[in-house]
């Protein structure tokens, strides 16, 4: 059963052993356990739902709480200790766009904001419901077939709410794939990913959602809005790109039309270890400018890489792998690559090959693929890893960006010390290690995650969140960075929009939402603040 | 020096010799040349200026009439006729953002509309001064200079008004490339491609114009719109997507960064031919589907691929090519495709390869580069033909769309048919042939030129123009292409874009433009009408 206050399903344990709990105790101190809320305790605290009734809307407390939150830190934290205090006052599960536009309906008369969901793993605040309004989550997650899959252009057709897994299953059964495997894989849905502007590990060969998100349909309180799929267009500024990334703020997302390809025959992932930083970044800016078809780059710095080591839970063969590298001039400093290829098998090793090759002026040290096999393995779980660390007291949290490729490791540097510093003043370490997630011939995403101890009452965790949040998301701005390149705006990210977007893309923003939603019931104060 | 009344410069002659002439007296009739309007008589006709002076503005009927029209075939019938029924009251020619808000500024104080164009290359009736009210036509192509180049993240930052070889010279210099080449690249400019989402030869490795515009800046009524450049972002909506095909109804774009390659070390075009239609659709689909590093690939059908070698002018050895293809298998109804590849020599011969090896299975005979190598030196000439059929009383229009693989065919049957069947009620032939000029994995462009005779008078050439393009405009949308593919929206095509945007699209298109401009004075008519 999913989790009802964590990442995931209830049976998956991710335990952290004796060597990695010591590794965490001498970065930042021992964690203290903090005791968590029970579900009823939690549920109870729910005020009184204020809807009028409807046949789509379930007011149940379990439901209504099972729907309030997201991924986010500060969600976590209330599930976490039961402190509830937002919810949204019920949950509508609509089966068809009609359901839909009845919700819509229902919305307008009643004055309800509508708060449209899939897997809820928003990590950036999306499904937090409006204080001063009563609400309803819509659940998109009950519109999940493959209604259409045109072989000879490679589009299917999707009820939004489907889950990755199910899409690709559906998918594979055909002989197809779509190739969206971000890390919240398991619990997210192609609406959600429309909706934030999502990509997934794979992106360099299958593209972001951008890129597969051919067509579709939208409900607005103002009315339809379908895209339809052309190759491409030169007729105008394209609707798609106004809906993508409109975190429900248009309307919602029913259907989507995708992009697809035939399921690659092959495909692996392969280890590559750096002397150091800046060699490993000149290496992989090379790699990605020269064009060649891979499926995944991913460069972890210094202090991921021993982080990696160190979690990986095999002591005896790391040791042997680090005197290894060791030999090979990989040591202190070391980072760590990987590189995935996909596709025809003469094909994809003939591009590993090249970029193997451009690694090599480097210091580039290619360990084969155990180590990318053991990632790919993990590439849903180490997610759980947020579980695991929050049972011994810690908190995990994780910040996104991307830059041109001349500030990305002033970035890098920025937003770790940004967040170092910010814990300081609570006399509390930070343990803070990046990675680039996803690779541009002109620039990176730049993904750190910070560990950090529990202090182990709500008040003093969201004010230690709320520290360290600010001080990462200023460095990403005054950084000339995105304020996000994967997990969308939502209500955290929405502060610091104006800073990329400026006033007057703002003010555009928020007349096309004004346009199509005049009474702006749809996801309040998500976005647009 | 620039041509006043018909493509490119005066000095360049495009002959059509006895045997092309016989084609084309065969196929629909021997033309009547018509005798061309003076430029003398012909900007008398302007009705005197009705704007306040400025600095910048330049109202001289000379100017004027150069900078009134574009190259759609009614701009054309106007120009060689001599029927200047519309033109701007002025012609600025700003040098700086700072020119262009001064502009704005005594646009908005005056009530002038702005009519921004930078080589008036449109064939969509971008740049036609509205009725009823005072205009500027404001000409951007002083603004030219390479303001920046980032090798490290491959961006290069222009004035908007760059010329395609200005730009692309300005580039080799520093050893890379943008790779963008219309067929109007030697006269259209870097703003104008971004204003009507462009799309060049070699598209299927550079990406159309939306994938090169990675930031910039807009002058519009409300203010400056700054666009920074990310490698890639989650945070809402796209603005970019907002100007790419803004038309000048949002504003006046100033700057584009764009994104750059290092200028291929190795390029090659080779031409191969197919047994017939059917065959060589089912294989450039599968040979686009493969995803492999090509650069371009062009597939004209059965009449294009004669009519190009009726009009290549060496008798003999296209004789000898087609005795050589008819052993082949490729008789009458035989296609030619062009494939185009670039960058490192050896991946550029592996790519083109594989794709040979695909086409085989279809009956494909490469018969080498020396065509390609033709195609390629004629890339940006053989628009003049439009000029030299004039002179022999031929008009020649084209229309464009993109559709789906399942509807490339009906696609081009019906655009055919419907100019034949609209000129056959004037008593015309027309001599219609199609292309696919850009191939996608979801579909392909629809590329349809018409050759037919002038009546000889402006009404009557006029009218039979607009019956043509009626009918071949409803076909695009009954069969459910897009209005244009590279061309834009403009005037001509403003009627049709309501059945691919939807109503509730249109509006929210139009919601935008009334928010940035307000008064309305930003290109009036267009896109929008």
């Amino acid at each position: 059963m999913r989790r009802w206050n964590g990442w995931g399903d209830e049976s998956v344990a991710f335990a952290l052993n004796k060597d990695a709990l010591g590794f965490l105790a001498q970065r930042i101190g021992t964690g203290t356990p903090v005791a968590d809320a029970e579900f009823g305790q939690a549920s109870a605290q729910l005020k009184a739902s204020r809807l009028p009734e409807h046949r789509l809307i379930d007011t149940s407390p379990e439901v209504r709480l099972r729907n309030a939150l997201g991924q986010s830190l500060p969600d976590w934290l209330r599930l976490r200790y039961g402190v509830i205090d937002t919810a949204p006052d019920g949950v509508a599960y609509p089966e068809s766009a009609q359901d839909v536009r009845e919700l819509l309906a229902y919305a307008a008369l009643h004055g309800v904001a509508l708060i449209p969901q899939g897997g809820g793993t928003s990590v950036a605040g999306h499904l937090t419901a409006p204080s001063g309004t009563r609400s309803v989550a819509v659940n998109m997650t009950r519109m999940r077939q493959l209604l259409y899959l045109d072989t000879e252009s490679q589009l299917a057709t999707f009820g939004a709410g489907v889950f990755g897994p199910d899409l690709e299953a559906q998918l594979r059964a055909r002989g197809y794939t779509l190739g969206h495997f971000p890390q919240s894989f398991e619990y997210s849905t192609l609406g959600g990913w429309v909706a934030t502007r999502s990509s997934g590990q794979q992106s360099l060969r299958y593209g972001r959602i951008e890129q597969m998100f051919r067509g579709g349909s939208v409900e607005t309180p103002a009315g339809t809005l379908h895209l339809p799929t052309f190759p491409a267009s030169a007729a105008g500024p394209d609707l798609r790109e106004m809906v993508l990334g409109s975190e429900g703020r248009l309307g919602i997302i029913t259907e989507a039309t995708v992009r697809v390809t035939a399921a690659p025959a092959y495909e692996a992932f392969h280890a590559v270890f750096f002397p150091s930083w800046s060699a490993a970044e000149t290496a992989v800016r090379q790699v990605v400018q020269a064009g060649l078809s891979l499926s995944m780059l991913r460069l972890s710095n210094p202090l991921e890489t021993t982080t990696m080591l160190a979690l990986a839970g095999h002591k005896r063969i790391i040791s042997l792998l680090e005197r290894y590298l060791s030999l090979r001039g990989c040591k202190q400093g070391k980072c760590m690559l990987m590189i995935g290829v996909s596709g025809r098998k003469s094909l994809a090793r003939a591009a590993l090959r090249e970029a193997l090759a451009l690694t090599l002026p480097h210091g580039g040290v290619h360990v084969g693929r155990t180590m990318g096999e053991k990632w790919k393995q993990n590439r849903f779980r180490n997610v759980y890893l947020r579980n695991a660390a929050w049972q011994h007291g810690y908190a995990i949290d994780t910040v996104e960006t991307a830059v041109d490729w001349p500030r990305v490791e002033i970035m890098m540097r920025a937003v770790e010390s940004a967040a170092t510093v910010a814990l300081a003043l609570y006399g509390e370490k930070v343990h803070a290690y990046t990675h680039l997630s996803h690779l541009y011939a002109q620039g990176a995403s730049v993904y750190t995650t910070f560990v950090y101890r529990l202090a182990g009452d709500y008040e003093t965790d969201l004010a230690r969140w709320k520290s360290l949040k600010k001080a990462a998301s200023m460095a990403i701005v005054e950084n000339g960075g995105t304020i996000s390149h994967q997990h969308g705006v939502g209500g955290d990210h929405a502060p610091y929009l104006t800073a990329e977007k400026g006033r007057l893309g703002m003010s555009m923003l928020r007349a096309l939402a004004e346009h199509v939603d005049p009474q702006q019931i749809m996801n309040p104060g998500k976005l647009l603040p």
